[in-house]
């Protein structure tokens, strides 16, 4: 799956006749009033900084009525605005229409920053508020720098939509499972924590504080149903040299994961007394943290503990690193990688057998982008240890395809015999989480461009999967093995490359990824075997036709040299390209090689799970090219 | 040329009977003694972070007697120790011999740094000296730093060597030569001095200063002759949005100088006053520096100045950053671009005409590496406007080739007709600043190991070259490149694939570079068109042979498209490669039909300059493979 911003999942119709977006923001500042708020913001986020957002962190779409997937409205007695980025700006303008709220298109210019804005509209020594549970603790900290010239104070730990939000949707709370230790889990939560507290004496940290609920589950061997389509539980959690804390709700624990903490020495606390003990932990040696996933509010408790018990500047005691849990998490076990070869050969053979599907009834029977989608999930759904889909499937048709965050509405746009259909989805298991795109012709009018274009992205995503590579090398130097061929041509994608996956986690998971503009040289981490990556370039022409093809890569060693050791990538996934699309003459002689060897393994792998009809196809659709 | 570390050009030969390293080293302790030092540190360097340091500078050899090109010595009064690193091990634990100095060997395990050592061996409450000029300004934070928690003081004001090193080589001191502004430099002083203030502005400035040699030159279209292969002249500058102050020694000022610098509303200052008139300039607004070129003690001056001018944190009043000189001397305008271009093909053809006369001499008349390197010298002086070299040639045979750093002794080794001869090097002239490599056979015996690392080395060379890339792309993406095929033989070579070269300049310089492991992202500028870099992948098998191919590149302007500005490289250089060392099975089509049009191009820009005999030779060399 490509990378997208967060995505609103929420359900936004209403049962009953509900307040208008007007009476909801006087609601809002009848609250701002009480507490002497002069302005409110209300960003996209909950409080742990995750991907997708439940609909009990929906405020920003609730007193808006916006509902693309990112955006913050800022609140004040006279004026409204809300940001958002360059993929809402028709969206948000018909959906702001009557609200009294001020579109502020991020990046056009002109157009003033939010921290811009409340520099120059906030008076002198007036408050500003927002729930420092939203806002991670970088944002918190550059925003209280930019206004403490202008002698703004900051209240960070109030929920305003507590009072102004009727009808607020609960916090999610579901039950939390134990993912078997030696079937899927392959190493024990002892050796994990075992593993951390090591990094943590390498780094003379005393407590290790995390709200990065992936990098938790992991920790703990656990799995939640908090956020769509990462099977988390909301949670924090505390480590020290000796004690573990798990921070869940009361409502999530089960006898099992009870039974598990008392065998694992692990204290179960309440979710909500995080903060709170926070704020009262006697802390004696220095606390590791990762300022991209701790939260405004959580950095505040722990300053005002800090600040109790000695002199001086806290930053002494705080070590901001990105979590040690983040690169042992990436670099997969040997159960993992067996269970996730297991799972890919399953998950592909469903996608060429819904491919087959698609080629056989296009045009003979009525299909949506919607319809295909949902045919898909279902299969997908059969396979024997599926949990859930790993993100809402995409599904784009023709011209569609060229929206790189494309999401139809209803059952979108009729798929017809012309041209192709891009899907690009994936499923959580016991057994791992997948993610695969393939662009398909449907046996219509396909054009020399479309050919053209489909190769050249079969030859970079090719290209990666090919590569062999000193270890040490990160996704900032490798990526450009995809974009090279592209760019010889004039083109190039705005997304990255590639991306890690989770182990029945979040489908986007660090530190590894393929982009070579990266945000900073620390946030890609080199690759080491046993990373996952997705290799997914594409095309993208406005109004024509969109392309992408993602085949899910494994680290491997390769070969130890008097130059150093060695590494290559290995494909999860097998399923086969589209012939019609592809012409040789855009191939090198290495690519073809690499694709008929391709071809062919597909062939091995999946061939045992299809029909007699589909067999005879498959046969086909991996003959040497 | 290679990058190499600061390499050592003195001669260090004796005139007359000289003290002893034990004598010397007792006088220094002297000098300690009497200003109640407790350790005296001499790093090698010089005021202003040069690539090359002159006599005057080489403090380190003298005390110690290790001539090699990179080491710090560390002085008390019962113990001293020399840090170097791998390159250097042998020769300085030979050259240390007696002298009662430990060898630190840096980099090897339990090697303490020189801090840890410092703070180790030094008392509670003594004083650390070394010269502030030699040291960065991050250097002496650092050990600032580290020091303060024993009390321990520094004192950066002093230079012990001027009280203990008898008959120390005078500072260099050469007259500067403008650098006529129409024909050479292509851009006026002027129109240069208003391109930085406007970047002051951007960055709210209102003092600029530097003592990045290469940047003052460049600002003020001079040359000098104060450092070996730089042709600058010891200098600082102060710029504010009206003035300009260039600080030279008074005898590098010649009547043309001083009635260009009264033309252009240059002051002239001296030298040696930088440092006091530094400390009580009127400071009114922020100071812009690059911390890399910035020494410590023109910080401590600025620290004083601004400590008695206003209250509070003095970072807050200088704005540390690359320079915006760095960036716009990169970029080469119409003027240089012409002239590297003619110049390049001169000095290919020299080259060219160099390798024809190792090819029919070799193995018929007596040949070293330091001969043929001469003979090279030689024919590239006679090219009308030959200022000097850029770097000392540098010239191996057999598996000397492999010794990244290779300095020979005296003539160097025998150069004879079996394997290969690596030559690396390069000019100034008034036209531009040239730097090549070629690795050719000598008509004896080759393996196949060297005709298959011969051709990777090609194969890696034209990818580079070959390549057409989205603007925004830097060298930590696009090194790859170079490294894939070498990869996928198991092989990397452990240096950098490129550097910029200045104009009748440093023949290293930034901000772009070609290196997957950069230090950091923001060291490496993204491409432009105009900026120049160095393509020289590289094969080093230790007791066999080395191979380099050096291939210079201009960035050029390729297409406009809807996905962005792309851009290519245009080699400048135009020097056969070595047939009898390639085969084209380790070539794929795509390289193998760039080089058909690099050796078609070869001939055409190169045939003018040969006699008959030469070309009838170039012309089988130029053949299409």
């Amino acid at each position: 799956m490509k990378e997208t911003a967060k995505t609103n999942a929420a359900e936004n119709k209403a049962k009953k006749p509900v307040p208008t977006v007007p009476e909801r923001l006087a609601k809002l500042r009848e609250a701002m009033a009480a507490e002497g708020i002069d302005t409110w913001m209300i960003p996209t986020a909950d409080y742990h900084n995750s991907e997708y957002v439940a609909p009990f962190f929906q405020s920003r779409v609730y007193f808006s009525g916006f509902t693309g997937s990112a955006g913050t409205l800022v609140v004040r007695q006279d004026e409204a605005g809300l940001w958002t980025d360059g993929r809402y700006f028709i969206q948000a303008e018909q959906e702001l229409k009557g609200s009294g709220i001020d579109l502020y298109k991020m990046g056009e210019k002109g157009v003033p920053t939010i921290q811009a804005f409340l520099k120059d509209h906030m008076p002198v020594g007036s408050v500003l508020g927002f729930d420092g549970r939203c806002v991670t603790k970088k944002e918190g900290m550059d925003l209280a720098a930019a206004l403490d010239k202008k002698a703004i104070a900051i209240r960070a730990d109030l929920d305003l939509s507590e009072k102004a939000w009727e009808d607020r949707p609960m916090l999610p709370s579901h039950p939390v499972f134990l993912l078997d230790e030696e079937k899927y889990a392959g190493e024990t939560t002892k050796s994990k924590l075992q593993r951390l507290r090591d990094t943590m004496k390498e780094n003379d940290a005393e407590l290790f504080i995390s709200g990065k609920l992936d990098e938790i589950m992991w920790l703990y061997n656990i799995r939640g149903n908090d956020v769509e389509c990462n099977p988390v539980a909301l949670s924090y959690t505390i480590v020290t040299p000796k004690e573990a804390h798990l921070f869940i709700q009361g409502s999530e624990v089960t006898p099992e994961l009870r039974e598990f903490a008392k065998e694992n020495g692990i204290y179960l606390q309440h979710y909500h007394a995080f903060s709170e003990l926070l704020r009262h932990w006697k802390i004696e040696g220095t606390v590791m943290l990762d300022p991209e996933y701790t939260s405004y509010a959580t950095y505040l408790d722990l300053c005002k503990n800090l600040d109790r018990d000695m002199e001086g500047d806290v930053s002494e005691c705080i070590l901001e690193k990105q979590s040690p849990v983040t690169g042992m998490k990436a670099v997969k076990n040997e159960t993992e990688i067996r269970n996730f070869k297991e799972i890919y050969v399953e998950d592909s053979a469903v996608l060429t057998k819904f491919i087959y599907w698609l080629k056989t009834h296009v045009g003979k029977e009525e299909i949506t982008e919607g319809s295909a989608a949902a045919k898909l999930d279902g299969m997908r759904a059969e396979i024997k240890d599926f949990v859930e889909l790993s993100f809402p499937t995409i599904s784009a048709y023709g011209p569609n395809g060229a929206i790189v965050h494309y999401e139809p509405e209803g059952d979108g746009a009729a798929v017809g015999v012309d041209g192709m259909l891009m899907v690009d989805s994936g499923g959580h298991y016991l057994r791992g989480t997948t993610d695969v795109t393939r662009t398909m012709s449907l046996g219509g009018k396909i054009t020399d461009e479309m050919i053209k274009d489909y190769t050249l992205t079969l030859v970079s995503q090719l290209q990666v999967m090919g590569l062999e590579f000193l270890q040490g090398a990160n996704g900032m130097a490798l990526d450009i093995m995809a974009r090279a061929p592209m760019w010889k041509n004039g083109m190039d994608y705005k997304h990255g490359t590639g991306h890690g996956i989770g182990y029945l986690l979040n489908v986007h998971e660090g530190p590894q990824n393929l982009r070579y503009k990266a945000r900073s040289a620390a946030d890609e981490a080199p690759f080491e075997p046993g990373m996952v990556i997705s290799d997914e370039p594409g095309v993208y022409k406005e109004g024509k036709h969109g392309i992408r093809i993602e085949t899910i890569l494994l680290t491997v060693f390769k070969e130890e040299t008097a130059d150093g050791r060695f590494l290559a990538f290995e494909p999860l996934t097998y399923v086969p390209l589209d012939r019609e699309l592809i012409d040789v003459k855009y191939m090198t002689q290495e690519t073809r090689e690499l694709m008929n060897w391709y071809l062919k393994t597909t062939y091995e792998k999946i061939s045992p799970f299809m029909n007699e009809e589909e067999l005879a196809w498959l046969k086909e659709q991996c003959a040497e090219i």
